[in-house]
């Protein structure tokens, strides 16, 4: 055997053992907090068009995508991004629907990132799009999901960041600042690069106070009280509608019972360019890079054919799998129950006391006891892998059951 | 807008509505079956190194897997099976484990036909490998597995058709046929072209028995009574083994109480080098391929560094789907409970009420009123929809319940 065959390519990896349960658990949480808020569920196809995904509607530039090519030479990718292909979906069946739509989703997205990066090229995102409702209690509604999945995973601590790209870009507007130096404004304030912001700004003709909000944006993050006490300082009608957004959003999750999990930055842009209003990232600790991340997208499904306000996110179910396994946080899965052990003639009775077992709703192994191993060898694998209980056929027509205690098996 | 911005590629599609959690509810329960029998969940990359997949290992010629290349230029394919994936991981990970492995998944699979067969290129395949036994137990778990999954799923007709290669192998084996006759040979069989069988048979010499086997091949299905009937004419002793490893997959078929459900046949050959022993596909009305197919590959494993026996299915969903559809078998899933709709000032009411509805199981979703539509239109919409219940929040304070009939919207 070439040892080459054993390995997968780069960034991607094979997920097993107990890890796999725990995974598909923490989704089915999820997709269960979806359902409660009235999410659909939609699948879209894992390869699709290099087009839904080009620079005005994806997230990933097209160097960071993998590209084939069909059978009529058309570019095709791994999807890298979901919010597209739902807005496609979207433009293309619910065109004629008039009340917003809700769906949710549970795929798989590819970025060819350098390798380097030490990044995953491939991980599970799910996560919700509310489509056709510009309103804060839309808003709302993302974050206090965002808050309720965390939490139904078993997330104690986290955080959730709430942003609103249009301060930034009133800001800039007022500035009379053009796109190239609104996208390199952003890289410094995202750096919190004082230095370069004012370097950038003070090169610049405009207003006092406007000058002082552009030096201050990169502090300008915590409670919304903090935030608030600059709105004095705004004079642009864009801006200032930005803040009156994050202020709902914050009175409606107080009456969700949720605002202790949020905090609001305003130096929080997003290169994307389809982001229009709110933007959130969750945090928590045990992953250095965000595990959810979303926001409003008013101007995307218009390019599908439906121009209608939009709001969603993505939980990276990976890097939350990573981040609850660092905080050794224990997810549940379904246990084994029984291993069915027999020798030839007890065969037929354990079949029937499978079938049994089995009919009880027990996970059941059926086993043939090889004549190299001993009983008791068994009895210790059986407990090393999680079974509550041994039973042994031995072809008397008897049976014999063993207890079995767990060594403390993960995931069990 | 351009209007091919809303469209997908050949052979792949998007499912929503009710479609999609039926989809999802039909796997979870197969799902289900497999946990019950003590199969772990594992998951594989979507694409992995071309090698993984190559013609001695896998199942779909190299022409019709979609390649692409890493950043070091080695040549990646989308997952076009799933069988030689999971032979490498316990290759890799369960290399000293001696006592069989359990595994089952849920994933995509790839495969890049000619568009005008009009099939899927993208479909969804639930499936189960058992690694490390040789035994006719292990292939009557398998069949027993097939059959309880089609069950849960609602299937109420269907057959599974079961094959043994080692018939067909003995008996060009023992006529001295090099591997391209054999292909050929076995094509014809495949096809059931009587004339062409006999056409080939004719040419050669070997012993009136021999040829007469070769030439009822074709017809060698049916129960296993009339498969006995010919093992007096067999001489070889790999196809009498063949025969006889039937007739026990029977007797513990029997065991398990679903022998009705199987049927046997010698002519069923396969194209995949893999198989080595049972081979079995299972059929409904509805579609006119299979929906289930796997078999025995004792060979497949020693290719990636651990030679031992095993045995596995994969069921295709989509197809199990479609079937399911046509003979209008209903899947039930989870119903959308609640619709609370509100005025502004009935929204912090209406929000509270949300969650207390939600806390209770309940699927509920919060939606602001529009002016421009009346409150019947959205008792009618609702009704369409699915919901059970409107409750209208006018902000006096009180709600008013609306009983909702669904007008037998499909899936609910």
């Amino acid at each position: 055997m070439a040892v080459s065959l054993l390995h997968t390519p780069e960034g991607v990896r094979d997920i097993y053992n107990g890890e796999c349960a725990r995974k598909l658990a923490v989704q089915d949480r999820i997709s269960g907090v979806f359902h409660l808020y009235g999410y659909e569920d939609i699948e879209t196809p894992t390869f699709e068009y290099f087009d839904i995904f080009n620079k005005e509607r994806g997230s990933v530039t097209s160097q960071e995508m993998f590209k084939f090519f069909d059978r009529d030479n058309n570019t095709l990718v791994l999807r890298p991004d979901i919010t597209p292909s739902i807005a496609r979906c979207v433009g293309k069946y619910f065109s004629d629907e008039d009340s917003p739509v809700r769906l949710c989703y549970r795929e798989r997205t590819f970025t060819n990132n350098t390798s380097y990066q030490g990044r995953l090229k491939e991980v599970t995102q799910t996560g919700v799009e509310l489509i056709g409702d510009d309103g804060s209690g839309a808003d709302g509604e993302m974050i206090a999901m965002v808050i309720d999945s965390l939490k139904v995973a078993g997330l104690k601590e986290f955080q959730v960041e709430v942003g609103q790209v249009d301060f930034f870009r009133g800001l800039t507007e007022e500035a009379g600042m053009d796109g190239e130096t609104c996208g390199i404004l952003r890289e410094l304030i995202e750096n919190k690069n004082y230095f370069g912001v004012e370097d950038l700004v003070s090169g610049r003709k405009m207003e006092a106070p406007l000058k002082e909000l552009f030096l201050k944006l990169p502090e300008l993050f915590g409670s919304l009280e903090e935030i608030r006490k600059i709105k004095s300082m705004v004079t642009n009608r864009r801006s200032l509608a930005a803040i009156e957004r994050l202020e709902k959003v914050q009175a409606i999750l107080e009456l969700y019972g949720l605002s202790e999990y949020v905090s609001y930055d305003l130096g929080m842009l997003s290169k994307y360019r389809y982001y229009t209003g709110i933007i959130f990232k969750a945090y928590t600790y045990g992953t250095g890079d965000y595990i959810v991340n979303g926001g409003r997208y008013d101007k995307l499904l218009e390019q599908f054919g439906k121009a209608v306000p939009a709001v969603g996110f993505a939980i990276v179910i990976d890097r939350l799998m990573m981040a609850m396994s660092r905080q050794k946080i224990h997810v549940k899965t379904g246990a084994k129950d029984c291993l069915v052990l027999y020798e030839q003639e007890g065969r037929d009775g354990a079949i029937g006391l499978g079938r049994r077992l089995r009919e009880q709703g027990k996970r059941t192994v059926l086993m043939k006891k090889s004549s190299k191993k001993s009983l008791e060898e068994y009895t210790k694998w059986a407990a090393e892998q999680g079974f509550g209980k041994l039973v042994w056929a031995d072809g008397t027509g008897e049976t014999a059951d063993i207890r079995l205690q767990s060594p403390g098996k993960a995931g069990g």
